[in-house]
């Protein structure tokens, strides 16, 4: 089971400048597992049966590492304030809503059906803080057959009563009843710790699921140094920190050993991208979002020198689209701007890099993801970027250029998670 | 003929801050002109037929300020480079092809429809020097029920052999026969006249464009300080102008009784800012493209401050994307990174004012355009936003935001140009 051949113009990444591709290669699938990319079929595979795609585009699935479920709704709405205002306004109402599981099924089912008939096929997700909707999240996208991690969110303070959780205790608590709940559970969706960021949680909350980190061994997500205005408020709620990443840090929340997804980073201090560095915390970059929240550019060209990992985030609802491609237009926008505006000497991203980002570069924090090296998971896209108009006969960088620029859910063809094809109606 | 309602949900601008909204409205069209927008349909309208569009957002068409119609094929391409490379290495070879009709034909056929299908109404468009192609694009806009201002593009040096004029005598000679061969043949598209930017044009061209302009009495358009190396080009060109605007005017192709629109405007002088708003020249902002050729963000603030007139361009295809709508949400942002990192007096434009610039704002360089006041003409759009999944009971401004963020050329049910309406098929 599991084993299959497509056959079409091949394209992925290995590093962030290195673009292979096969034109009318072979792409071969082993229970679920990338068995390499030929021009001539081997031997050994002539008895598997081959999808032919001849003509399209076929790439590795992308990988958003940073989006909000419960905000799916209130896509583009809510755009003219910054952070920490429309957090207060549009986000923590919204959120409030996930109490109520019927409400929380209609919108978690269509966040989830949105993303499966797009070009992602991994996603890091954050859930709201109840546990009965984030296993309902979690229970859809198992369906769905995308593979996930996905956090019930902690926040114990500076939120609104009917979201906040009372106190770090009860916060602490329900994490282990839903970690217990889920347990075992899944073959696609794993759970991830997910303080919601520092202003939202309390020493004793992060001190607790610091705990909780080293007894379950979790990934950790949260945000960092998104808004000039929220780094001033944590350098105050947290004196003892040296930086935003350093009150993470503190808690043994902040890579190293403990693989750890921070979004945005767009203002880190010299310190704190020293730490990212030493720790090798992944950066999620969320270009879209730090445009919609005026939060600024962050510094892509800076991580990638620095071999910070980076991918990228949709950031839905501070990102309108959750298409990672459209994430990689934004990425390579907003770095041309940054050139031009903040930093001469950081060069724009080229499109193989946008592309690297958006697969390989976010695909490595769910192992051997992102690219259709030898051993990898087999996640990928089949495009038929022929029904675009425009010019014909191109190379497939040039092709690929225009998929990550002008397609949409509706030329995707094809759609495979681990081996697995996903329904695309 | 061309006497109608549609009922719906009616939003239009008049003014930049200044939204009116009739929910479930009637908007009445006689002889292709806005009768008014009214709660309660008056008696004397009482015979016309309602086509009934309940539910459904019912906005004036979009009007684009600047596009290159030949540039459609390539959209995409090539986006890693500046202004003038870019120039040399895609867009002039690509505009080369166009000496053959038969190219023409087919690449015009292209953009033409993709333009009906989508949400803009009005066009100001370059074509390519070429007589022959250039009449032919005019014969299909026609055909289209659109209404655009078409070029024949003069450009006498500085572009290779095969798509220069050889000299400013055969490009004014060739500008004469295209204005006597389109004279009087178009009921919706009309000739406007098109030096392509200063370094392209002679002071000898520049003097002829000036006399036709005098002749015909042509509306102008053109390209200005889009780049700061295209900026610098210019002053070493032209050592008698102040500033590259001024290199227009002093040859009477820079507004005063001269309607010019200028694409860019990213890096004006003190000068030259001052000069356009005394000359009121129109500014086509075309933020898409100033990102992808890294040219940086137009101060549009400071050009509303000043009441210069400013509209919205997609510049296909330094930028993607032919909608003004994306164009919209692309303003919104440049503006918020503008705000950010250069200049923190200059306030984000707010989802009310990019809406203002994609309609009223462009639509006033066509005459009573881009709004429902009574007398304006009838450029309408019904688009069925409940398909756009996320929250529904919003209201009329929340869901012109989904529309902008989050529509697609799918979601447009109907589209009126001057009370006609196109088909979308």
């Amino acid at each position: 089971m599991h084993n299959f051949i497509l056959k079409g113009d091949i394209c992925y990444s290995t590093a962030p400048t290195s673009l292979e591709i096969f034109e009318g290669g072979y792409l071969v699938c082993l229970d679920g597992t990338c068995a390499g990319v030929f021009v001539d079929l081997p031997e050994q595979y002539r008895d598997l049966s081959v999808i032919d795609c001849s003509g399209q585009l076929i790439v590795p699935g992308l990988v958003d590492l940073h989006v909000h479920a419960p905000q799916f709704p209130f896509r583009s709405l809510g755009m003219d304030l910054e952070l920490i205002c429309w957090l207060n306004t549009h986000t923590f109402p919204e959120e409030a809503k996930y109490m109520d599981l019927a409400y929380a099924a209609s919108a978690y089912r269509a966040f989830v059906d949105d993303v499966r008939r797009g070009p992602n096929t991994r996603a890091v997700i954050f859930a709201t803080r109840h546990v009965p909707a984030t296993a309902l999240l979690m229970d859809l996208l198992e369906a769905s057959g995308l593979v996930t991690m996905v956090g019930k969110v902690n926040m114990d303070r500076h939120a609104p009563p009917d979201l906040v959780e009372i106190d770090a205790a009860t916060s602490l608590a329900d994490t282990r009843a839903w970690l217990a709940e889920v347990a075992g559970r899944y073959q696609r969706v794993s759970p991830i710790l997910t303080p919601r960021f520092i202003p939202a949680c309390s020493d004793a909350l992060m001190a607790g699921l610091g705990e909780i980190q080293r007894e379950f061994g979790l990934p950790v997500q949260s945000h960092l140094s998104e808004n000039p205005a929220e780094v001033d408020w944590v350098m105050g709620l947290r004196p003892d920190a040296e930086s935003y990443g350093h009150a993470y840090y503190k808690n043994g929340l902040f890579g190293g050993s403990v693989p750890t997804v921070m979004a945005h980073c767009v203002w880190p201090s010299a310190g704190e991208f020293a730490l990212m560095k030493r720790q090798k915390v992944w950066v999620a970059h969320c270009p879209q979002s730090n445009t919609n929240l005026a939060s600024g550019i962050a510094p892509v060209r800076r991580y990638l020198e620095a071999e910070i990992p980076v991918g990228l985030g949709s950031d839905v609802a501070a990102g309108a689209h959750t298409s990672i491609f459209r994430a990689m237009e934004d990425a390579i926008g907003a770095s041309k701007l940054y050139w031009r505006l903040v930093d001469s000497d950081a060069a724009p991203l080229t499109l193989a890099e946008a592309f690297y980002l958006g697969t390989l570069g976010g695909g490595r924090f769910f192992g051997a993801v992102g690219s259709f090296l030898p051993g990898f998971e087999f996640d990928a896209l089949v495009i038929d970027d022929a029904v675009i108009p425009g010019r014909v006969g191109l190379s497939i960088p040039d092709r690929l250029a225009r998929v990550a620029h002008l397609s949409d859910a509706r030329q995707i063809r094809r759609k495979f998670v681990r081996g697995i094809e996903i329904g695309l109606e």
